[in-house]
């Protein structure tokens, strides 16, 4: 049973960093708001392991330095874990962090270039694929040196700045299962292409040799199977049955949804950022929440909600909150998106009254519930997600029967299409028909609706996830090399 | 046999165009240089039948009105066709050639957007649908009306700008074979569904009762079949026997390569544009080719060459020609792809020495043909292609061993990648060190390796290419309801 074996898991994303307290002059441990970081955090919690993850900040590696056997700490949910820092080469995890996951593979995963003047590739990407290495082994080395002792570990590997890993650790652990989940999509061959031969092909064959290469929706899944199939002749894929035979070892790629963690939203309070209630009133509020990230798609549904109340003129009066928790602002695709959403904002006011469409951005959680709780239409129409977990959270804490404006490219919607109205996130028309559906519906069939939604998201918790994880490890680790 | 069936052809573009004598101020027909339109003028003249094609400008359209039978004319290969013109509304025209083909199926299916800031689809999208619909009619009627007294006609549709059509044909020929060959490339379900519902569906709706969709390569046909499988709930795909079933019939799916016309290329004349000769000399000659299309990525290709020269010395000297030909320089995005390309053209130079990179713009289809010849290597680098006949074409021209860079993604590459150095068109270092490579490479290996590259190419001659589609829709024809 895989269960009974010691459980190893690494993410490079913390859920916490580390600063002095600013009473005692200290370093201790600050919980960051949201994000893959938290639910990786929180399965550190289900499996009662230590877990290992990145040093970002000063602070971090200070932190890392002084406690080498790792630090530990509660979670908003109320779980304790046990953290190991990593302390990578400053220059290779800037690299790392800010030029190969935040731009390359991030624009890769999600779709962000055009192709006819976006990307080019020199030298620097070949360089960064080198630092990618060299962090990729700093994991490796470190799970390897945690589970030394082990005689059958088994290896949880977390989200697609660690795809390298799988790699590294069939080396040394040539029996060991070897889970690989990637928390964003996954894109077809034709974009993952645009890579350089060295990335595009190293990466896939980082991922292979794990046991199990999760991902959270079936779409991803077929695209990594058609991305191997495309660029490895050596792999035989069936996308029946969703594996890759290779160098005689089988690996399953499985989709493994999650939709939220019970404990953390029992934890925390919900609260309205100030002034909202009051702006907000008892009328219609409609609430589109992400992080400051291109692929959240604030712009285009500001210019929707315009185009609705243009349409509908029951819709007078209805305000729109959007809603950002800052992310990576030294990026320039994020800045720049944060820049066109304010503009839209504007334009919006400017048609329709002063005060019609506000936009509010931090990183406090219980602001991110209280508008999920305050809201009557939720909208989340990203260009491509991996899951959205929004999508599942804010239905269950929401209290006013809130239809959903959902996105047909986020992988939630493959579990949640069916309860919510689904939309192409480039189309205005169909996002602007959806809202003032969502708004003039009566209430009974509201409720109904509201109803049928909590009913399909309630299964997807995140001890479900973790089981999930380890059944499909487990299962396919039996059948690897048959 | 469906070669004794009376056959009816059109596309869109014309490789004809009307406009007044200077002498004798009688309309008469113009050839154009290059392109789809030429390909299937050819085919018109291998079939001997006449082909309907939109009039496009207002002589076109007075010629239209005077010839309502359709006109003659004699093409560079020396075959005379018969041409009909169709006369459009003139708004429902513009806004299918300058809007919904030229921008936004362009876009869609050669990766023109980047997700996060284009495309944004509102009521001019679907307004353009609507005339698309019309366009499509169009067509439609006169092939109906052309074949009104054929017992058993067949139809050959040509290009995207029609994909509209089969579905017309069909509900008034039930029986008749119908083959649709898309030029373009196809692009995989996650471009494809960017498009609105109503477009996205539409179109492949449009194309699947076609008897046989056609297109140049492997990588459209999986793509196409993968977006039928991915929208169309009620079609049941078959990815390895190229098969849709739909509606109780079969789609058959198929790459139908073509490579380049003999005749055209023996009847036209060869001629170094002024000036190039002189400024070449007996020099090693880089010639980059193809029309004002972002696709055509001659931007990337300077780039590449002053990141070769600066990498290997043996290289100092080297020159660079950027031919292209007008295309669309009212689009945009040709406007500013043109610009980028001056733009590298000049930084190239300030980096290399004065007139080390030239370009050259004009539709001289003598001049294409005299860089062919004169080139001591040559690129074609396009970030994505239906073929590119050029790749096929040079080499045949060309008397100097000249070596071949070939992106990957031309629908080419599946049949010439073996004999050419294919590379990865976003990526500089690749292209560089392939450039590198092919200026270097000893004399007997480019003779080998050029007597290799014209045998791989001499098969795919337009007379196979007409012939595979009659076989192809004969063939497929007779399966259609089993």
């Amino acid at each position: 049973m895989v269960t009974e074996r010691r459980i190893h898991l690494a993410s490079k994303r913390a859920a916490v960093s580390y600063a002095p307290d600013p009473d005692t002059g200290e370093l201790r441990p600050w919980l960051a708001p949201g994000g893959t970081g938290n639910v990786v955090a929180e399965q550190a919690g289900v499996l009662d392991v230590s877990w290992i993850a990145s040093a970002d900040t000063e602070d971090d590696r200070r932190a890392a330095r002084e406690n080498p056997e790792g630090l530990s700490l509660s979670l908003g949910s109320g779980r304790r874990i046990r953290v190991k820092l990593l302390h990578h080469d400053r220059h290779t995890f800037d690299v790392v962090q800010n030029f190969f996951t935040a731009e390359l593979l991030w624009a890769a995963n999600n779709h962000g270039w055009d192709a006819w003047t976006t990307p080019t590739f020199d030298r620097e990407a070949y360089r960064a694929m080198d630092c990618f290495g060299e962090f990729t082994g700093d994991f490796a080395d470190a799970l390897l040196k945690s589970s030394a002792d082990a005689a059958d570990p088994v290896y949880l590997v977390h989200d697609y700045q660690l795809i390298g890993v799988p790699q590294r650790l069939r080396a040394q652990r040539p029996q060991a299962p070897v889970l690989m989940f990637v928390h964003i999509p996954w894109p077809s061959p034709d974009f993952w292409r645009v890579l350089p031969k060295p990335i595009r092909v190293g990466l896939l064959e980082g991922m292979l040799p794990a046991t199990t290469v999760g991902f959270f929706a079936d779409r991803w899944c077929r695209n990594f199977l058609d991305c191997v199939s495309d660029l490895l002749p050596d792999a035989e894929v069936d996308r029946e049955r969703g594996t890759v035979r290779r160098h005689g070892a089988v690996t399953r790629v499985r989709a493994l949804p999650l939709g939220y963690s019970p404990l953390t939203i029992a934890g925390r309070a919900h609260r309205l950022p100030e002034g909202i209630a009051a702006w907000a009133g008892e009328g219609p509020l409609v609430v589109h929440s992400g992080r400051t990230d291109p692929i959240k798609n604030a712009e285009r549904a500001v210019r929707a909600f315009v185009l609705a109340v243009r349409s509908d003129h029951r819709l007078r009066g209805a305000r729109m909150l959007v809603r950002m928790n800052p992310n990576r602002l030294y990026v320039r695709a994020n800045a720049e998106y944060v820049r066109r959403v304010r503009a839209a904002v504007a334009e919006a006011n400017a048609e329709l009254g002063a005060d019609s469409v506000r936009w509010h951005c931090d990183n406090e959680v219980e602001h991110t519930l209280g508008c999920f709780a305050r809201a009557d239409l939720l909208v989340f129409n990203s260009t491509v997600d991996g899951q959205n977990l929004s999508a599942f959270e804010a239905p269950l804490v929401n209290g006013r029967d809130a239809e959903v404006v959902l996105s047909e490219t986020c992988g939630a919607a493959e579990l949640l299409g069916p309860v919510c109205r689904t939309v192409n996130p480039f189309d205005l028309v169909e996002q602007a028909e959806a809202i003032a559906g969502a708004l003039t519906a009566p209430a009974a069939q509201r409720a109904e609706a509201a109803r049928r939604r909590r009913a399909a998201a309630e299964p997807w918790t995140l001890e479900a996830w973790v089981r999930s994880q380890l059944d499909a490890v487990e299962a396919d680790h039996r059948v690897r090399r048959g």
